[in-house]
């Protein structure tokens, strides 16, 4: 399959959604995959919320609004300013109504028996980020930063959640109108040959 | 690009390798593929040494063979029974000599201004992961439970790996001659529709 490397490159964050369903064959596929990726001792320590009312998706996106003002207004000036200047930024987060569907990847990262959570967790959300670019849908790596604080208990209460899973990332999934073009990263020197501080690419 | 889903279905974790050489090309576009994955604002927050040296490989067997001794037999007897069961599990690691190159992906989860960071490496590393099999190459998710302790600097000091970085996982990078079937999942238990607890598959 050689065009796995362009599926990966011209993937981009979509935040802007058209109002067409999504065959639920589709949405299946996408929820597949999660359980096809590697995970720590087989486990497949998480959950997926497969979010479709509208209501409850109007509420999630009250919560993730109000709790990212506080968050970011809580910061340092410094961090503030540097999130608010972050390409695509806004305390709006019409994505989250928009989108017919909301994937929402919860695990408890401090379960006695459930090595590397977390890890599993984030390889399983890269496969459905492929999946769903693989089926021409867009979505977002969503983190509500509202999960970063003592007040993410209300994202979990409206999901009925329990309050030792933590929200990992909430994926918007829809179709869209536009997408930007694919943005180079210039990263060479974060890779080394052999010991740290050696440059692998000459 | 209907076979992604294959490419996912069919990967296995691979613990034996032949001795054959990786074209270089071959390992530059998976280490690429950890540069096309989302990053949480786009800082790539994570290092990759590319170790191909066999002196250094050797090394890095015997401190995780040990490390892992030691560790394993410090946990509560039903902890280390159930990793002793592990499928493939051993406390010889010949997979890091027996492979040609050895990609070690690091991250400082403490770092003040780089967000998520062991959530972008685990993009990332699912990415090269599956850049890895569409290569026809094999790999093994492979987190060295020394990382895990406070003798986590033995490995970084071989690799001049700074103190701050943790090595969150080795892949070992190579081909192979045997590779098992397709294992299926059944977690369909785990994904809830709108609020959690609600089947989503009837």
């Amino acid at each position: 399959m050689n065009d796995l490397n362009s599926l990966m490159k011209n993937r981009r964050s979509i935040r802007s959604y058209t109002n067409e369903r999504i065959p639920v064959d589709v949405t299946n596929k996408v929820i597949s995959a999660a359980y096809f990726a590697p995970s720590a001792a087989r486990r497949y320590g998480f959950d997926i919320v497969v979010v479709e009312d509208s209501l409850l998706k109007d509420q999630i996106k009250t919560i993730c609004e109000q709790g990212e003002r506080t968050w970011v207004h809580s910061r340092p000036n410094e961090v503030k300013d540097s999130i608010l200047q972050l390409p695509g930024f806004s305390f709006q987060k019409n994505f989250l109504t928009d989108a017919p569907v909301l994937l929402i990847i919860t695990t408890n990262p401090n379960h006695p028996n459930i090595p590397y959570p977390i890890e599993s967790c984030w390889l399983a959300i890269a496969y459905m980020i492929l999946e769903i670019e693989n089926s021409g849908l867009g979505t977002l790596t969503y983190t509500p930063s509202i999960c970063l604080t003592n007040r993410r208990h209300e994202l979990n209460e409206v999901l009925k959640i329990p309050i030792d899973d933590h929200i990992q990332v909430i994926l918007p999934m829809g179709y869209y109108d536009v997408k930007l073009e694919h943005k180079e990263s210039h990263v060479e020197r974060k890779v080394h040959h052999n010991t740290y501080g050696t440059p692998y690419f000459k």
